[in-house]
């Protein structure tokens, strides 16, 4: 099975602009792919990455500037072997998980992703097409169905939980590890604002 | 094994205040306990209720007026047998979520909720206590180790995702089933804001 880790190399994380500066930015989203691509790597995965520019990982790079959604599609159209799609920015997910979600049967399998996205896809028929734009994961379904498929779903938090904005955060803080999770553990600690959970650079 | 199933009758989802009105509250919040319930039922679990105040349900309820934390080690001190506390907020929970969590072995089973808390806890160990103020799921870690103790934790969305405020509504949407969800997807819709997704009232 080909597993393609989409990465954008040029605009990367733009929501976490109130947090992150522009080159910190750059570099969280760099650790978040290599821990995913580490783990992928350590349950016996040869990943490649597809970015929209060059990035520093030791694995393949494909480079392709156009929409996510077409470079993609692009990769599915041209082979007839099962494809795995994951996200570069799931930085909870440990060996395990990927273990998990690549011993999960089906011709097509889904991970929703918080907020509508759709965190990893299994394709294990040749004329599953994905389409990311909005609410993904309902669009994904529905092409599933068509090909007279009922996905397969992964229930994994650490697979759902993609990091997108300032909420997102302290969820590694409280139960991530690796680089990224390291690097953010460094610069921000972990608060309670009325009750809820936030974080805030340590100072100094 | 005793299941509780803790309750808030007198101000249930307080932070959904500026969603529903307080008599839309105390509705959804009795949809998504008899939603838990129903799905541990399934699974041939007897659950039973802890409530602050009287609640409408066919099962057992066991009325304690004092804090979550209190009332819950309260049933633990009465008893030497193995205790699972599940949150009532769990409308995403099937019954194989439940199969999932209740298999899982280990003398402490922990399920982070999203933002730091505890969304269940299985107990088979006689001398463990729980804390849910603040970030419960690192105390409960921590009480664990005291045990010497390696608390096992279950990866579920499913079980993860406590529905507390706006931001939560939305998962049911793409996701849940049940008495809960109906009633959420007859007055609300997804909607998408700025790349976001959000819930919107029907109109009419």
């Amino acid at each position: 099975m080909r597993v393609v880790v989409p990465f954008d190399a040029d605009t990367p994380k733009t929501r976490l602009g109130n947090v992150f500066d522009a080159e910190e930015r750059a570099t969280f989203a760099t650790l978040m792919l290599q821990d995913v691509l580490t783990s992928l790597e350590t349950v016996g995965i040869e990943p490649e990455v597809l970015a929209t520019g060059p990035v520093s990982v030791d694995v393949p790079v494909r480079i392709d500037e156009r929409p996510l959604t077409k470079a993609v599609n692009s990769i599915l159209e041209s082979t007839d072997r099962s494809v795995a799609i994951v996200m570069a920015d799931l930085p909870l997910a440990t060996p395990n998980t990927f273990e998990r979600l690549f011993e999960t049967a089906g011709q097509i399998v889904l991970v929703p992703g918080i907020g509508g996205g759709t965190n990893a896809i299994i394709a294990r028929h040749p004329e599953f097409r994905v389409d990311y734009h909005g609410l993904s994961i309902r669009d994904h379904r529905e092409r599933a169905h068509a090909l007279d498929i009922e996905p397969t779903e992964v229930d994994s938090a650490r697979l759902s939980t993609d990091i997108d904005e300032r909420g997102d955060l302290p969820e590694m803080l409280l139960r991530g590890e690796g680089r990224a999770t390291d690097w953010l553990g460094d610069r921000f600690e972990l608060v309670i604002t009325d009750g809820r959970v936030d974080i805030s650079r340590r100072s100094g």
